[in-house]
């Protein structure tokens, strides 16, 4: 340790000396003692191997997701921690069925196109769905252009993330309405079906699925997402012969909700058992990829936390939970339940820590926090320099950790470069070979860090 | 990760503005054009694309390294700046021939090992090498036991790249040595040949390989590297069993200095055409890889901060010159002969720029410059952290531009996030594939930002 120590102040001379006045030493050394072990330890990111190669997709509801729980649930106990079990949660079963089928047909011939239905879409029936494509760049282009032009027709959504942004968080807000109200619109106009440009940054074949929306006023149009380079090829395509034709077929469908789980671990606290620092992921991913980045990252960040803290033999004063959300994808119910729970229970969480921005470098913390919190957090930002966590700013903490929000809790979101999140998410490509074992690890030690300087000086 | 549109408004609206105060608001939109051209461009990916899948490695000397010369020229050509030449220089030429081999015998059977010749080794000759191994951690080891142990023995240097460095070139300096060195201080106690583990962050399969040296008072012993996975299979059949032996055979060797070129294109400053601001790179790569990571994306990032420059129709005061260096990775001849140019012509240089931290996400800049310039840099912070260049560290510049030193040239380097560097590095997984369009297209707006603030504001 001394001798890493000794190297730090080599590079990066001037950082740990000008933290060094804020925290007692032992503080700094701790925290290097984190880092240090998460950089030397294989064993989370084996356990992410384990989540995406043996179990896999784990969509709420699904027999994986049950895997999942029980795989988190065993691995939690074998750390040991305090306290481990199941929270109870109903969540909404969507069920994929056979893989979709997509074409267009052309002058020259049939072309199949790489899709995927989106979540909660209705499936087509067996006969599919025919007909001529009508291509819109924006949900208000509907909106604005006589709805004749759309009747009988497929509404093919062809609005690019835009690719400016230095963070692709906005990238991805730039397009993904079309995903998520674009089903509902397109029925307003008598459309038949709903074609999605991948909300990706990435151009490739990989097709990316996400939640969709109906309204019961209106007729459930199925839907589907083509990838990127499919849907480049379909405007082509589309601007030599107007008159193409597309079919696709989709064989999915929602039965009745089903009880899953949050799958929840304790460290108890020494000094205020009853007071609880919050760290979480969501467990259920999206079925066509591994859910890797979302979010089994996350998972082993919470899990790979509770592990740090016991192996470094850290007594935390608060008690230390980690919670793996079901059904964030879909519904959010265990968020919810989560979050009537703590309010029957009048459970005191001093602040709540999310990870759902994959196992990329992690760059720092977004904090929906009170100004005098936010004063504290930067009071530590030197040290947090130290080891790349350049980006302290306010903002929300998460999707799952939001529904504590009406409850007072502090909310701080870990932020990951973001730059490829977007090129995996939702899809195929959402693997474990794209996860960097340094850079999960690096994520591990952050919020070990964070918690416990937040144990340690109260917040 | 679901529907983040709301999230990121919140989170991410103070970004933008923050750096307007400091700087003409033409600066700041000129910039930010910038980052808008180069995240929408994919001609330079495509470049890249060429290079190392057209081309692919290109170590100097060889017909692929003139390939380059000639793709480079003519690239940069069409952009079209005001002046492309090439600058000759003689470089050693090293020649793999055939792949090598090599194995462990075992009590259960012969296992073949994948491995690489270290870069400048001698051959083993027809028959190969084989002997009983001596495992050792340090160079020191050597230095403080007695020769005897070493005499007819082959010396595996097994030191593994230290993981607890935050920042990899720190864990890569913890274990090159035995690379460089090792062969040198093998011939001293008689060893009658070198395996090394290769000097990686990962634990995979690929070879690693890079320089060494010899020395020529001693005999020159082949040396070869493996993997790190095969380093530990061959450390743990070591233990069980000491009287192991190991046969490698590899077919390298040295002829004659050849003819190579620098690749030289400049758009001539409109105030002071003599004061030449430098953007540079190294062409040649090692072999066993496409050379994407080291140093493809440097030499994309220069060609893309003049294709950028030219089309933003930015006219600069002081001529923006990009030098393509020929032989990074054996003597740096390219780099000795263009700094041996600018002495004889008396060339003043405001400043010399290197990338060659791959195509990953830039961090910052390290500076070799005076207190005073780096006042002028740190000026420039605020506005930097916008784009995510976090990091404004005082440190060399780079292997290519050093050389400048001498001359009184200020130096900065690109830092880019360095966790999966060293995973590729001088590997047969150096490859495209391994690059993510936005993070490298970042690392040009990145260079021209930087080269545009000096270029108008003086330095």
């Amino acid at each position: 340790m001394l001798y890493i120590l000794s190297l730090f102040l080599i590079i990066f001379n001037v950082s740990l000396t000008i933290a060094q006045p804020t925290l007692p030493n032992t503080d700094s050394l701790m925290i290097a003692n984190f880092y240090k072990q998460s950089l030397e330890d294989y064993l989370n990111y084996t356990d992410l191997h384990y989540l995406c190669k043996s179990i896999g997709g784990r969509l709420a509801g699904t027999e994986n997701s049950l895997k999942a729980v029980n795989w988190l649930e065993k691995t939690l106990k074998s750390i040991p921690v305090d306290t481990v079990y199941l929270q109870e949660c109903f969540v909404r079963q969507w069920i994929r069925g056979n893989k979709e089928v997509c074409y267009v047909e052309t002058s020259v011939g049939r072309v199949e196109l790489n899709c995927s239905a989106l979540g909660t879409s209705v499936g087509t029936g067996d006969n599919g769905i025919k007909g001529k494509i009508v291509i819109i760049n924006s949900l208000d282009e509907i909106k604005n252009s006589n709805p004749n032009k759309y009747r009988g027709k497929i509404i093919f959504f062809n609005k690019q993330a835009e690719q400016t942004f230095i963070n692709t968080y906005q990238s991805y807000g730039s397009s993904v309405n079309q995903r998520v109200w674009g089903a509902i619109e397109a029925a307003k106009v008598g459309a038949i079906g709903v074609i999605i440009r991948s909300i990706s940054t990435s151009k490739d074949y990989f097709p990316h699925t996400g939640i969709m929306r109906y309204v019961d006023s209106l007729p459930h149009l199925p839907a589907i997402a083509i990838s990127t380079l499919d849907a480049d090829f379909l405007y082509d395509t589309f601007m030599k012969d107007s008159n193409i034709t597309v079919f696709y077929k989709t064989d999915c469908y929602e039965v009745e909700r089903v009880p899953s789980y949050n799958v929840i671990a304790e460290i108890r606290g020494y000094e205020k058992p009853d007071e609880i620092i919050l760290v979480s992921a969501h467990l259920d991913s999206w079925d066509i990829g591994e859910g890797a980045n979302d979010d089994g990252a996350g998972i082993i960040h919470g899990l790979g936390t509770l592990r740090l803290l016991k192996n470094s033999s850290y007594k935390p004063k608060h008690t230390i939970r980690f919670v793996g959300f079901m059904d964030e994808e879909i519904a959010q119910s265990g968020a919810r339940k989560y979050a009537q729970m703590i309010k029957e229970k009048d459970e005191k969480h001093i602040v709540a820590i999310e990870s759902d921005e994959g196992g990329f470098l992690p760059l720092g913390f977004s904090c929906d926090v009170s100004d005098a919190q936010f004063q504290v957090l930067q009071g530590w930002k030197k040290l947090l320099e130290t080891y790349g966590l350049y980006v302290l700013q306010k903002g929300g903490g998460g999707v799952d950790i939001s529904f504590l929000k009406n409850y007072g809790v502090p909310q701080i979101g870990l932020i990951t470069n973001s730059q490829r999140y977007f090129d995996y998410h939702h899809s195929p490509n959402d693997i474990f070979e794209n996860i960097n074992r340094r850079e999960l690890q690096l994520g591990t030690a952050a919020i070990t860090s964070l918690i416990y300087l937040i144990d340690r000086f109260d917040f």
